[in-house]
């Protein structure tokens, strides 16, 4: 059985869009994640603040990092996310996903992400299938 | 006034995430928008498929121009997406906002994400905050 | 085999608050369901209008019946609505739940209320566990 | 300026239909609300097992009693709820909901719903709109 770091290793390895975020693990274990990433240029929006599909990304790679730690293989089915605040270029962002609730098949997951000044600038909830397919 | 087509240029030039997805504008009318995207391998997370940030993306500029097209300054506050089919590098996707429901200050949104064999990938829905300040 | 009908009235007459809810069956077939209930002084809140329960109710009645009529004991596990319009006693709300998407573990589903005018009042979305139990 | 228990006696005393779910309140202050209901025949749905409604229905009030605690007048707009585990007849569930986010004309609140056992039942998220009406 593979460890949470393990897992996380290969999944981020091959993550090319997660790369290109700029994300960074911070910790792992057993239904944990929490990720940093910086805001640059190129995550703007016409309104000159980080698209929404920037914190949303991060929140999924938090999402599927923690899902998928304890060694099955999960897929995200269902997310939302809720934007609070502005992100800016050069923001420091840190996303940490928790885990809820978790059945044979099916895991309920939260993440929050903060700014550099701990800021709560998105919530994101996120339920996955959990296959019996293992890493 | 401004009409929808120039809201949405002005939007779409400054907006240089939106420009990294490579988001074409297909249509933009009153509340109603249509833009397509191609995957490229940047945009593969670690089970080489599309990252699901690059669907919430995509639908997500399509809600900003819908809801902005009107003219007033929208800003989206509450959104949720079901991945249901898996979208892999070269797809060309399709995403399509709808105007479900529009009060004063509270907007609806639908946005349905389809592959180039017409099916159905994403399903995405929006709440967005409409301000008084006009384009 | 059971056919839709014979589902739904399996699960209809043991459901107490279906029945208090007044919850009247106009159409049910594969995948789909229509259901009407009237609303009286006792489901109102504390602004004299319908509680936003009374709408939850009657769409995930109708996302229960439509998601199992194709045969598999299905069970909701993440819905939203959005509340669009208020609903005032004697409003007569007809909720039509139809299928987004289907897998061998997962469904998407939508149910849309109107009132007596035909007026959207509100968009439910509901994802649900299929099990391989049958009916 | 009314004070959190003026205004939700004035909202609970009005609420038929929180009544009718036999709800009772254990705590009110500032963006806060605690509240109680016991399960009844009468709420179980085809499966013998609580309606998701009913979850959805304590949820719900115990959002709008929070929302509305700071003394603007306060609407639900976009509500989810994950249902858990499964709630039986005689069961007491408790609704906490706490403010996550909450600017001028938009507040994010989390409510969760434990059973007697302390286990948690369901999670629900509530997007409120704040009015500049006060009670």
């Amino acid at each position: 059985m593979k460890t949470p770091e393990e897992i996380v290793n290969i999944m981020l390895k091959n993550d090319a869009f997660s790369q290109w975020l700029g994300v960074e693990l911070l910790e792992i274990k057993l239904g944990f994640c929490r990720l940093k990433a910086k805001i640059t240029a190129e995550m703007l929006n016409g309104f000159s603040i980080a698209h929404g599909g920037i914190s949303y990304s991060l929140a999924d790679s938090a999402l599927a990092f923690a899902s998928n730690s304890k060694g099955n293989l999960s897929v995200s089915i269902e997310t939302s996310i809720s934007h609070l605040k502005k992100v800016s270029e050069n923001d420091e962002l840190t996303a940490t996903c928790i885990e809820i609730n978790r059945g044979k098949t099916i895991g309920l997951y939260r993440v929050e992400i903060k700014n550099q000044a701990n800021l709560l600038v998105a919530v994101f909830n996120g339920t996955v299938h959990i296959s019996q397919k293992l890493w």
